[in-house]
């Protein structure tokens, strides 16, 4: 992970969205007992906050791994799809995924290198609340 | 607000709950211009924190204004009702009220003092993400 | 301060910028010792954050004191004139008044309502760090 | 609490203390009925924070309520005596107060007055952790 | 550290405890030098967060690494035995060996694989205050 | 990065500086589309804060990695330097680079090593705001 003169630099953007924790292959019985209040019908929600890390060496002139500005408006439309919806039913990547923090963390790398190829991406981190988060490190 | 010897107690508590924010009694194109992205059908979430103030004096015996064990208790008694629910379908107090802040706020001082009468309330702050809260004093 | 039925809602903005520590009037033995590491004369900087707080009843229509993404948009005009900015050399407030936290925090409450004499402004809370906050409820 | 003109300067100092919730006059099955996992005979501890806030009128001159860096000194030498110590035994204070939350913060208030009797102190607020906070007004 | 496809899930509890820093083996005059305010008899305490990362892939059912309710209460079943302790006294573990932080991490993570050894532990971070933490992977 | 047996300890330390972004051997126009409000001449601050990592083996008569009373010490010395400065015009090390928070965390990498050749040290994170912060592992 660790290479000579790598910087990691890590933008922050947030988002708020709702879901519910439901899969269709199981009964109702093993859904509740899974996922016990996150199975509710209706869904619940929560505030996210992606960290996003590229890595790279320094670029001489600019002083910069890449242009801060760039990278903020890129990751403000990455989670513009994602913000203010309902997660199981807005985005059909969470059609036949349930929406864990797990697989949202995977659908918003493939969102990103799908959309931004060549972006150095290290790694993503995804915060759920307080208490919980996942790291992704693509696959 | 202020009287001599009264200590000013909060305790926070936590729930999720996802809402949408639509009056019924205006059009579609009211809603959007009033709501913007809070106004999408399918609703959104956040992570609430509520802040309970109560106000007394301390008691000589146990050096508290009143049990704190109890008191957390009964405040993770009250934000059960709210926790991992979508507020508009699931709460019959928002049927004819847009769950925003501000009314969810009146909601719980409602239902805090419905439960607990006697309790030496003074202020709830109920905050949805890093940018807002609300503080209310009763009415 | 309290009035049945009121709502007190707090919006954060957040800006950077730098300011020195240095009354004209004093001699620089006087300045030094006064404002210690403040005085510098080449500046320093802060992440300040400006909470404010507005007081109402709750439109029974809209659910909101007042509306939230009007009031987003207001307060980020006001803080664009400071953030990326040196207070002392950019903004003219900043001639003849130290920019002190305390300063700081009533030219913006002049700003805020020079720029919109009718909100219903209670108080602004202006953070500087995490060690040092100041809040000011008008003139 | 408001007075026009006012400016109310917050300053945090922090400090780690162990203390248990025991009162002599009850009898061991009363403490433990009330103080719970309080009561354990070998203390527990918490990080704390004091926020001091003092109140006033801006110095024309300085641009300040009161000069910040003698204000930090001094609350630094306030929390000394209760830093990295078992409020129990080592403060004489605590032989016959529960070191409640509550208590702490009253006797925070009686020593900063005692130290400091012509501050223009308004309110501390005593923070235990991130779920309870007291704030004290004096008497 | 990085394998393709996995995910790290971090579950953050809390536990407040006293402490003290004392090595029978070294004279008191050792002691306080190596470890000053820290060595204080009576002892201390703090606020501990244990954020305990695991590691595995996604379960193509139920979008998880693992169960997170049943991770939770795992967790602080395991916190239970330090919450409200006096460390040195109250835990077999530190009857020789300092409570450093490094040593609360330790014994964590032996406590941790000990009771579920099947966990698919990858580090504990252990915080003690804003200013201080120590990650550990296992031996 | 891992090895058996190894703790990771990271210390917090914080500065407030302020700096500009400028690189002299582009134009005017130039460093305004790459830098943005970055380029204000005046410049800007921010509150840094500082997380030094260093990793090792536990010493087993005190339970440390190392004595963290002198690893406190010496940062606080560290930053000194940066603390309450405009970078690009009080640091000789920004003469020819650009203050980016890339850079300031590889001149912090090498004046801590360089004052301190036989630290542990591990990885420094440069935190600048609450949504950007820069890792290195040096070179």
């Amino acid at each position: 992970m660790r290479k000579d003169g790598v910087i990691y630099l890590t933008k922050k953007v947030e988002f708020s969205a709702s879901h519910r924790y439901h899969q269709p292959k199981l009964s109702v019985a093993e859904n509740k007992k899974i996922f016990g209040k996150c199975f509710w019908p209706n869904g619940h929600g929560h505030n996210y906050a992606l960290e996003v890390t590229i890595a790279g060496g320094v670029d001489p002139v600019t002083g910069m791994v890449m242009n801060i500005k760039q990278l903020k408006r890129f990751l403000q439309k990455v989670v513009q799809r994602l913000d203010h919806r309902y997660l199981n039913r807005d985005l059909p990547e969470f059609k036949r995924l349930v929406p864990t923090t797990e697989n949202i963390a995977r659908v918003l790398w493939q969102i990103i290198l799908g959309q931004y190829p060549q972006l150095p991406l290290h790694r993503i981190r995804l915060t759920e609340g307080e208490e919980l988060c996942v790291e992704y490190y693509g696959e």
